[in-house]
């Protein structure tokens, strides 16, 4: 458990609507960004992990591995897909940091890719559908903003979390989502175009939704003496927690407490001997706005139930004293849901390397990403930091 | 790298049409035998792999690591789904190795599961489909027993391998799979039958064909320290080895060999440092008989072009120098596609613990697995072994 490992590149295509561009387009896209940012030669990768959810609805192609692998011209290595519906790119950033932690490989690419376009919007949620329990959940009707329209009420409930509260959330995003290239609406909203927004399923709005996104993300992981052979300071992971929890919410201890991202960070934290108050910045699965006030207390930034005030306190804003989603998170930037927990990644090294454009965060040294599943059954927790330890 | 991995603990529910049972019954059955097989408290597992192919498409339902984890009791853990087309079994094999092997895990489940009959056999065939080429070849009308079928052709034609030789692959592995009470289809064929069966996609016949099945199966990994502390005696893990090489055929050097088999087997065989003349016996991939004639050959058990002839001459027969498939392989045992990687697992376990019954192969100290994705884009080869090196 002694070999360090960091990420040396990253790249990600343009989230967004994307009729042009394949699946494999988009991830051939990221990939070569990556490979170029870590001036590396494809040749020397050692094996391959990408995160998607559900290709086989979405596109009719499995076999995912091998299909990226192909499609980057790399043959005779390892290639997994692995799944974990919106947390499959966290799980597939933990795949390769442990191939690579196991000694077994030296040079990996971590990447996630999502083509969600293509199909019609029914398609979609069906497909989306499959990350909750389909014989207790989707069979009676569920889908996504439904369960997490339920976890609002009752986190409104039990701790008086406003409507504006949420509606913060995507104020503050859509605000540090305009200042990212890469975000699919890079645009500011006020909280009055939030509260008049369309109602999904109450109390969540149109605005507090995530959008449905094509889009492809690709990191490069290596081991501390590859790094060095190849001359290249990366940023490290010093923490990677995942965990799972009940899959449908009726049988969860809490409806307002996401349980699997709790023991994710603890474990995260725990790894990399750090605390809450040591994380400079996050970013999080703010699938709906909901769902990043429960991820910002899961992750111990504020205490339980008080996320909301803790976000209209404007403590999560970029200048705040906990920046949170600064890359426009999945609410402004997209929600490509296999490339998510790999943008997550880019977005905590650039912080890290100083390279955040507009949206740079002051002399960055330590950030987390968390990435949830369905409506929190899975979690993945990472911590990146930018000095060697 | 030094850290030694084995099974202590096996279980799998029987393989065929089961439509009593739900993925999660079948899933949690073969659970259930294999904890206590290991007996050991489900309490202490540390993480989950599961592989799984199309459980989108068949039953509606991704997030498969929680589902998994979940319906087995286990939260707090981490569940991860895997991937690779046919070859998702032995993907999480590996997934799972390689998790004790980093340090991270200590005692971890290894599970594959596929529900295949609820839906209509169209479904299962576009769900397959996923395995190939999308774009390049099911867009054109390819399915699997043609994509198998031009393999067949050219190896016929390379090297005079004989529609006779590959129904004796048939012939041979029902025999064995007679003896598996597991097997879906346990009964003997003649050269006759399989030679008389109706046409599929020419040459190969209905008898050449791996069945469309449901079924489940587990398998325990522990650390040698979590072993000794449960005074278990595992079966080792000696060698894993994963490769990939180009999705579509169309692409590939040859039609008649799988390179990936060929080198994910080279990888594994240096890892265990072992020789293919070492290997008592072997579980491979025979979704159609022509695949287990190339299956010999990429794994070095006979000169490439001679595996019509090896199986003809009686060499991988029960009896014979070289036992392939002693469960009946994928042909009669049957191929619920996420499952089969691990049920191929759980025979050379109970080889070398002398525990395979009818079917026992004397004194068995060294085994092989061999699990191939799709027409061959992807493969997983592990080798087993009795006594501690």
């Amino acid at each position: 458990m002694t070999r360090k490992v960091g990420i040396i590149g990253v790249g990600m295509t343009d989230f967004g609507e994307f009729w042009e561009k394949s699946y494999r387009d988009l991830i051939r896209e990221a990939g070569v960004e990556a490979i170029n940012d870590a001036k590396i030669e494809g040749e020397k990768i050692d094996a391959l992990y990408v995160g998607s959810m559900s290709p086989g609805i979405l596109i009719g192609q499995e076999h995912i591995g091998a299909l990226v692998a192909d499609t980057a011209g790399l043959h005779g290595i390892e290639a997994t897909r692995v799944e974990s519906a919106c947390a499959s790119g966290g799980v597939a950033l933990r795949g390769a940091w442990m191939s690579v932690k196991a000694g077994v490989n030296d040079l990996v690419i971590a990447g996630g890719v999502e083509k969600m376009t293509d199909s019609s919007v029914g398609a979609a949620t069906i497909a989306l559908g499959g990350a909750a329990d389909q014989e207790w959940e989707v069979f009676h009707g569920a889908t996504f903003p439904a369960l997490y329209a339920l976890m609002a009420r009752r986190h409104m409930l039990e701790y008086g979390t406003t409507e504006e509260q949420m509606a913060m959330v995507a104020v503050k995003n859509h605000h540090n989502g305009s200042l990212n290239p890469h975000a699919q609406f890079p645009f500011e909203v006020t909280l009055e175009q939030v509260m008049k927004s369309s109602p999904v399923a109450d109390p969540l709005k149109l605005l507090d939704c995530s959008p449905i996104t094509d889009g492809a993300a690709v990191v490069i992981l290596a081991s501390e003496e590859k790094a060095k052979e190849l001359g290249v300071e990366p940023i490290w992971i010093t923490g990677s927690g995942q965990s799972n929890d009940f899959l449908a919410l009726h049988d969860r201890a809490s409806l307002s407490e996401t349980k699997a991202a709790v023991e994710a960070a603890k474990k995260a934290y725990k790894m990399a001997g750090v605390k809450p108050s040591d994380i400079e910045f996050a970013e999080v699965h703010d699938c709906f706005t909901i769902a990043e006030i429960m991820a910002i207390e899961a992750l111990g930034f504020c205490k339980k139930g008080e996320g909301g005030k803790f976000t209209q306190d404007g403590e999560t804003s970029l200048t705040g004293s906990k920046p949170v989603n600064t890359s426009g998170g999945l609410k402004s930037k997209g929600h490509p849901v296999g490339a998510t927990g790999i943008a997550q990644a880019i977005e905590a090294v650039l912080q890290l390397r100083g390279k955040a454009g507009k949206r740079q965060i002051k002399d960055a040294k330590v950030g987390l990403t968390h990435n949830v599943g369905g409506s929190g059954a899975s979690c993945t927790v990472h911590i990146f930091e930018r000095d060697a330890k």
